[in-house]
């Protein structure tokens, strides 16, 4: 069965890459409206899913993800239309060079092919996922957690009929509906149909794929992101900036979960800390030197420093020295997104230079590392790995580039 | 002993990324000069370990690549050197943008950070993958063939004095001296210490790696290159790029290993060329319309499609379309490099978009894959996988970009 799509994926591999931007986005928009004018039959099929997952007694937080309603439906519609609006990344030559011998050589950008993605019981995912592979001339093989299964089907069964219609490929689009935990692990070992492996969803979920998956993956990781407090910096830029990046959204991998401030400071600092944290009932839990100034405050075990807590708490250390805070954020960190709060210059540039993160800022929130902030419309996840691609992932990051060279008879001496 | 040579690379990581050019530039000459005046102790070390090669009854091709002479021994310098002459990629800035909030959002290109390369039993690639390692700011662990040891570790012992003299850290180059088969799979699950993997070697070795790892591993790989003689193609052309892409070097992965010919040109084309390729002794195995035409050659089985000869051995195919070529050429290649022998634009274009190879050329000779001839100065591999880099890889591709982001102050609304 899995190998079957495998060769479906493969056969029509080269008239997906091929799709000019035109009838990619006719697709897109036809996949939409289709989304939207059959959206009693995708309730339907979801009623279904939900109804399972209450007798398993699921979550409320991940019932609530599972739950589609028209306005979510519409959502889903609306993002595969924003999809039809971004630039194609396809086509593109770069640093294309003559040679002394008089080969140009340049590299071109092009789909990477096939690309499996595995995520969890979010069925908007599905619509959000084919949209960025298809718009960048991939074909996908989706593989969703099996509580949202007949959303998915269904789902998937809408836009596959909507490409058909517009004369598209409807294999553009692949969907593994076996939700038998054994399919998935094979999934991940088949290098000979699927170039490149997407985990979307819990670490847990990406921590199986990267260690199971002999294909390469691109790992979206969790964020356990810093905010560092200079000695110079402006305090109330500082209170801003830790609000916004602790509490604007609290559930997301670019929040701040762990703040570093300096001793010089700390005295002064961490009372307006508190007052303004309290506000918003963020729980702080801080070192030792921290609870000297901050008495009430929870004390932070050695577990606090790595957590990505995903809630209204924020641990709290205090250091001696800037070295002192770029060796503790490197060492806990995830590699995700990390602040520093300095009006002064050299501080700026060495936390920029040794901090090692996908992403990292000064003078500004955690928050902004997002597809859509950066500028690229849309993203497919964040990595946190180094190979490829590094930080929010666009329709680029879905693309590889091939040598072309442009020869007239040249043979190597 | 494994997770001691992780740490150690963790904590010289960050002062290996901050190295200045001059710096890493004085650190090869250095090593280079080193390698030199203790080539007499480099000798002896590897006559130790061709000694037991032999014992072993190591096969003459294998035993040549184990072997050291001063004349290698000068190469494996001259290399360091050339290494040192490139330009430094790390530090360059791409694509900063001044974003509607104000936020200044750039990529900067930084090392990879800790680099695992494992590779069989040739000693001058010791030197070699440290240099690439070392100029583009990486700490590299290297795991070298067991029946190189005693070589390596005196290469690796030199090397990292002279490091040491010039007050450089000498763990950039760590090596890994226990040959055991275990230390090696241990190796590949150091996900904590190790950001990437290259294996170099055999197809066994790679497959291997790509396997075991959960690191992840930039595949270099076989190559199984193809040339296409189209309908319009100028013989002579044709016929000169066949025997420089066959026979100017036998053993290399951009080598020729199989030929495509339109059916319209067979009757004319196929005794020149087995006229010019006799002058070689070169085997042709064809398929039958190929034998009917030259009924001397031998024949091809199925099994000749897939194989990289590495030898004075080419398959060769007839097809009636240029859709047939490209099929076949798709489903028997590597990915690695294919050309095309044509004076029609329209089917130059269409190879070119059509063969999805880490390089595909136009009347031109496979054999210019590799990464002095793209421009590189050196490369560490030629990678036919589709993440991160695609075709030779040299400085550049042992990095990563990571995000810098220049606020005043900014928070997300």
């Amino acid at each position: 069965m899995l190998q079957e799509l495998g060769i479906r994926a493969k056969a029509v591999e080269l008239q997906v890459a091929l799709l000019n931007c035109e009838e990619k986005n006719r697709g897109l928009c036809s996949a939409a409206a289709a989304l939207l004018e059959q959206a009693e039959e995708i309730l339907k099929a979801n009623q279904i899913d939900l109804e399972k997952a209450k007798e398993n007694g699921m979550r409320p937080a991940l019932l609530d993800r599972l739950t589609l309603s028209k306005e979510r439906i519409k959502g889903m519609a609306e993002g595969l239309r924003q999809v039809a609006d971004l630039e194609d990344p396809i086509g593109e030559v770069t640093g294309m060079k003559l040679r002394p011998n008089g080969l140009r050589i340049g590299q071109r950008r092009v789909p990477l092919g096939v690309i499996g993605i595995i995520y969890e019981a979010r069925p908007n995912v599905t619509a959000d996922a084919f949209a960025l592979c298809f718009k960048s001339g991939n074909v996908c093989i989706l593989k969703g957690g099996s509580d949202a299964i007949y959303s998915n089907q269904k789902i998937v069964a809408i836009i596959r009929e909507a490409l058909k219609k517009e004369q598209l490929p409807e294999d553009a689009l692949l969907f593994i509906d076996d939700t038998n935990r054994k399919t998935t692990q094979e999934f991940m070992k088949m290098n000979s149909y699927v170039d490149v492996l997407i985990p979307r969803g819990s670490a847990g979920l990406i921590q199986t794929v990267v260690e199971q998956s002999t294909i390469p993956v691109i790992e979206t990781g969790t964020g356990n992101c810093h905010i560092f407090v200079e000695d110079s910096a402006d305090f109330e830029m500082a209170l801003e900036i830790i609000d916004n990046a602790k509490t604007q959204r609290i559930g997301v991998c670019n929040t701040c979960e762990s703040l570093v401030v300096s001793a010089k400071i700390a005295d002064e600092f961490l009372p307006l800390l508190k007052e303004r944290l309290d506000q918003k009932q963020v729980e702080i839990r801080g070192d030792e030197r921290a609870r000297k100034i901050l008495p009430s405050i929870t004390a932070a075990t050695q577990e606090d420093w790595g957590m990505e807590y995903l809630d209204y708490i924020l641990s709290l250390k205090i250091v001696d020295s800037f070295e002192e805070a770029v060796l503790h954020i490197n060492r806990y960190h995830t590699k995700h997104s990390d602040a520093i709060i300095t009006q002064d210059y050299r501080c700026a540039e060495r936390f920029l230079n040794e901090i090692d993160a996908a992403a990292v800022y000064v003078n500004a929130s955690t928050r902004f590392t997002d597809g859509v902030e950066f500028g690229f419309g849309a993203e497919i996840g964040i990595s946190t790995q180094k190979l490829h691609a590094r930080g929010p992932m666009g329709l680029r990051e879905l693309t590889t580039l091939k040598y072309v060279i442009y020869g007239n008879g040249q043979i190597r001496k």
